[in-house]
């Protein structure tokens, strides 16, 4: 593993309101957040969608809040619905404002607030249904999951509106939070059986810079998996009481308890829960120059996407408790690959390149971002996928077998609504992934057509880019400045899959392809450091860069110990995964066979799932000619027949009516 | 689909205490009943077995005979872990009389016997914990189920011992169950949720010739999915107790109630139970001559070995229900393929060649026996597989997680103990499967070495074979009779893997290899009458017939349809299928890729797994050289390294320690 160099400064993101975003590629979804998604979950969280399946969340608000009658519904965390619906409000409110929107998400504020018990607790379920259980079931209950969700919309809604309202509050709750827990003598000494709450309590902390957020952060992690497990232990008490059947036969791995966060070093039991953990060690890690929290990060980072990660960003393998299982453990056509389990892949990465100063961990954010995450919902952002096959045969995606997990088209809404917003949240805050900044140099991360204003080197900079990366390749980035300003830089990452680039400055050759084999490996080719391509002393009030990442069409192979993909091709141009669907292809494709050796031919199709660049090539196709007598298992030739294949990007499958996927192509080897 | 005639007369099998099998190849496993399996599953009954899993069968029995105090204690269906032994014991018995256990039988029955209610009903789990509950949960409570099971075991007790307590013990049950059962107001309309007692009680009247027992099984098979879901409705009662929670939304097609039997056309649901059902509706249809009902069997069959079954006789795809999915949806590393399932596969496809006198259903049969019922045992006989996969990775095999029902070692004993004791019955039991006779022919079926008299064309007939069927395919049969007694048959099955054969009657060729490929796929070549090859006349006191079954190793490919086997080989040799094991081949076999045109060389090898027929041949390897980086995708080359390859009967897999299997191996094509 290669030693983590820790920078004493982490590198800060540009406010989104800072950045607009107008991008061919990104736009089409990202507009579905306000168009569409916003007010349909508001519809939802307040259950006035017909055949979608009952939030009941706002009138749960209600019912605590003592403005209606009736029971809870929903499921022990429905709360969080909210609580992202808000957050994924804040984000679109700060790049463009709304009135409207904002006054119906200050309406839902104050009936959070009613909501709230006298002593600061909130929690709806709780609140309604088991008043005198508080805190008694860690393990299954959710209680500070919700809270770090609650917490991350209101924080998100501050740094959006400025209004203090909601942040006040997730205060009154997190200070009644941090009486609870905590090391001393009366405190429970538990931590939540859902991360979450960890890196909620940072962002608290950096919103308020009440150092005690930050402290019960650092302790939930600390005590993590230490001596007795506690949520072993918590099923022992009078107090306890089961909420999910499905859990019993506990295992600690499913909720990283299983040892000290520090000791860890493979990636384990639910992803979501891990993902979001670490990203809490990785802030941490930062804001207590905590080498060693840094190096458990980078561990488990390493193990997550060298050897437990799908090509298109997915994690967590198996459908049984959405989790990791083993090295090289990843099977195409029944894994789980949670659309949020990629959300905090990318959360996780950002920071550790935040830390790091090292664009190979944001390699891994863009592969995620632009397969598994925009995947997860269809172009019409009304359905969503939770999880994310990558072969997919609908007819054996059949209820109450081994598949049942599989959907073979998007879903429109579930009663465990984590994805769509998660991918909402995701979709409004795309400008945090895009670039980091420090005092005098702009890091630029992701190519996507954006205008945006921010202080570099002490002096408003504009900067303006034009990014066909997922076509052409080509990237242009205007800065402007005012004439006579301090000197400032810019680091371009040059993603691991430009076999060779160009980068023009003004003209003048900045930057190329310099042994591009060590630069994929090593991020470390000449001109590069950790995979950015630094350029120094602008001083110019104009200055234009041009870049030519050649972006062909590749086939990649996985490495071998990939059982399910030893010999097989996967398609990829740029960042984009490819898959082939059958409606271009025909049905039954695992008969298909691909020569590696071949020209792959690009189209940009106009009309096509809103203009998409598809890859057409030859392939061949077993026969079934010699099957006519319907035999099953028999000693029968093996025929071809030539057949043209089209290939489109994987982030867009299924927006064509239901039919068979595939990203694994078997290859025809020469022998 | 072909049309089936019913034959007016079923062909009938010998009774077992005229068979003596001492075949080299079976006999390892026969053995094992008496000596191992039997011992060992009555310590287990008595909870003896340290480490292994309770069974409290026999205190179940004392404490509903009122001889003991305490509450039931294991699975709804638990008394049949006793019927299961008791069978299993009387065909043993049959074949060798041995007074110690034949002791320890008759006093388990004297048990069973004081345990029953004063109006017969027999059932301890309803009797000590919920006698009020009787025939209220049907779909979960095994009631029928187990008493199915317990009028085999009788049955088979009294066919061995010709002693009839027992016999008496279940009719006085099966008496109380065709009153409380029927189409009469008053009587309850209900059928089993795991069906067996139909085939039961068509054994109960053709012991006792009483006809009401076959008319029950009638009428459990035409209620069958009639009308309004009998187990929905019966949710809906106040007397409804769930007993399963994981049967929540249950699918009527689990049990095959979702539909009537005779317009059933695929094979759905638990397999096990539809098994066992297609049993009783093929011996109904024989009974009454019902060609509706066979024709229905015929559709089922079909569907069955001609979609959704495995190259090794398995059947049942889902690990979730241990059910069938859908046509050609076969996956080998996470099927489920219950032991019990072939068993009842077998038990269905010998009533169908027994009708039908077609050898076609034989081929299956035998594929059933020779691969999954032996795979299901250990060499030793102290462990099970109870499912049986085609590819296995001990690695990804873990707890909790989608593959969870996977197990890469033989087990010692479960819980729910079925297919132990159902391999330990089956293998007691193969004289049934090996011939069957009319008046004046028999009929040979499974050509294992053994010993066997019977009467053909009314004079003592002594019949002895010797096998090399699964090495050289080379099968001797001595018939001898009285000197001048009345000419009598002979039909052979030539079964569907033989490309070239030669039989000769003393010395004679009395038949051979006549267009072979039509031979294979009709069954019905010049010479052959539905897969049999007729020898009529024989008048001789000695005959000699040598076969010489041409059984080269042979690469087999499955139908294109399957998804999961295109571009893959299989390896058989005969009736066996072969498999790579770690152990011999190194790991990571999927990996691993073989050329189909080559030369495969067998090796007899005495010292291993008890005397086994290797097959080694070429392969090659993709190497990892490229990959030194541990990088897990990238643009690499394939490489690979040539390799010798050994391959071992299925059965005999994981006899030597854990490690990886696998079946279906990538093939490399020629381009």
């Amino acid at each position: 593993m290669k030693e983590i160099k820790l920078e004493k400064d982490s590198l800060k993101t540009i406010p989104l309101r800072q950045i607009r975003i107008h991008d061919r590629f990104w736009n089409r979804y990202i507009r579905l957040v306000k168009d569409v998604l916003i007010p349909y979950q508001w519809e939802i969280l307040n259950d006035r969608i017909e055949g979608a399946e009952m939030s009941h969340c706002i009138q749960n608000y209600r019912i605590a809040a003592g403005e209606a009658d009736g029971d809870f519904e929903g499921a022990v965390f429905q709360d969080t619905d909210a609580a992202k619906w808000l957050e994924a409000v804040a984000y679109v409110l700060e790049i463009s404002p709304d009135k409207d929107l904002e006054r119906l998400a200050d309406k839902t504020i104050k009936l959070i607030g009613r909501a709230q018990c006298e002593d600061g607790y909130l929690n709806t379920y709780f609140t309604i249904k088991a008043p005198g259980l508080r805190w008694t079931n860690l393990k299954e209950g959710h209680e500070l999951y919700t809270a770090g969700h609650m917490i991350e919309a209101a924080v998100a809604y501050y740094e959006a509106t400025g209004k203090t309202e909601f942040l006040h509050i997730v205060e009154r709750f997190a200070d009644l939070i941090c009486q609870i827990f905590g090391p001393e003598d009366g405190q429970c000494h538990g931590y939540p059986g859902h991360q979450e709450i960890e890196l909620a309590l940072i962002r608290l902390y950096r919103a308020t810079g009440k150092k005690r957020y930050a402290e019960l952060a650092k302790y939930f992690i600390d005590q993590r998996g230490t001596g007795e497990n506690y949520f072993l232990e918590e099923e022992k008490k009078d107090t306890y009481r089961q909420i999910f059947p499905e859990f019993a036969g506990y295992d600690t791995k499913y909720s990283q308890s299983h040892l000290p966060v520090r000791e860890q070093t493979t990636a384990e039991g639910h992803a979501v829960r891990a993902v979001y953990m670490y990203c809490a060690m990785a802030d941490l890690a930062q804001l207590n120059q905590d080498r060693g929290l840094l190096r458990a990060c980078g561990t488990l980072w390493e193990d997550m996407v060298r050897r437990r990660m799908y090509i298109t960003g997915g994690i967590g393998s198996s459908g049984i408790l959405e989790r990791f299982t083993t090295d090289y453990d990843l099977p195409n056509n029944c894994n789980y690959s949670e659309t949020c389990a990629s959300i905090g892949l990318a959360l996780f990465g950002r920071r550790m390149a935040q830390i790091t100063k090292d664009a190979s961990y944001m390699d891994v954010v863009e592969r995620a971002l632009y397969n598994t995450v925009l995947s997860g919902i269809a172009m019409d952002g009304k359905s969503f996928f939770y999880v994310n096959p990558l072969e997919v045969w609908p007819d054996n995606c059949m209820e109450r077998t081994s598949k049942e997990h599989i959907k073979p088209v998007r879903q429109t809404w579930f009663g465990v609504a984590c994805c769509p917003p998660n991918i909402a949240r995701t979709l409004a805050s795309m400008g945090q992934y895009m670039y980091f900044a420090d005092e005098d140099t702009l890091y630029v991360n992701l190519y996507i057509s954006s205008s945006m204003s921010f202080e570099l080197a002490g002096d408003e900079t504009e900067v303006e880019m034009e990014s066909d990366l997922t076509n052409t390749g080509r990237v242009k980035i205007r800065m402007t400045r005012r004439e006579g300003a301090e000197a400032c830089g810019l680091a371009l990452r040059i993603p691991d899959y430009v076999r060779e680039y160009s980068v023009r400055l003004d003209g003048e050759t900045a930057g190329d392809t310099a042994e591009p084999e060590e630069a994929r490996t090593a991020g470390n080719a000449p001109g590069l450091v950790k995979g950015y391509l630094y350029i120094e002393g602008i001083r110019k009030a104009e200055t234009e860069i041009e870049i030519d990442f050649h972006v062909p069409p590749r086939f990649v192979r996985a490495n071998p110990k990939v059982r399910e993909d030893a010999g097989k091709l996967a398609l990829m141009k740029g960042p984009l995964v490819y898959c082939l669907e059958e409606t271009d292809n025909g049905g039954n494709l695992p008969a298909i066979f691909v020569s590696a050796g071949q020209e792959l031919e690009e189209q940009y199709e106009e009309e096509l799932l809103g203009g998409v660049t598809t890859i057409s090539f030859k392939g061949k196709r077993l026969t079934e000619d010699a099957w006519e007598d319907g035999a099953l298992y028999a000693e029968r030739r093996a025929a071809f027949e030539d057949t043209r294949l089209k290939a489109v990007p994987y982030h867009c499958w299924n927006n064509r009516g239901p039919g068979e996927m595939l990203v694994w192509m078997k290859e025809l080897f020469p022998v």
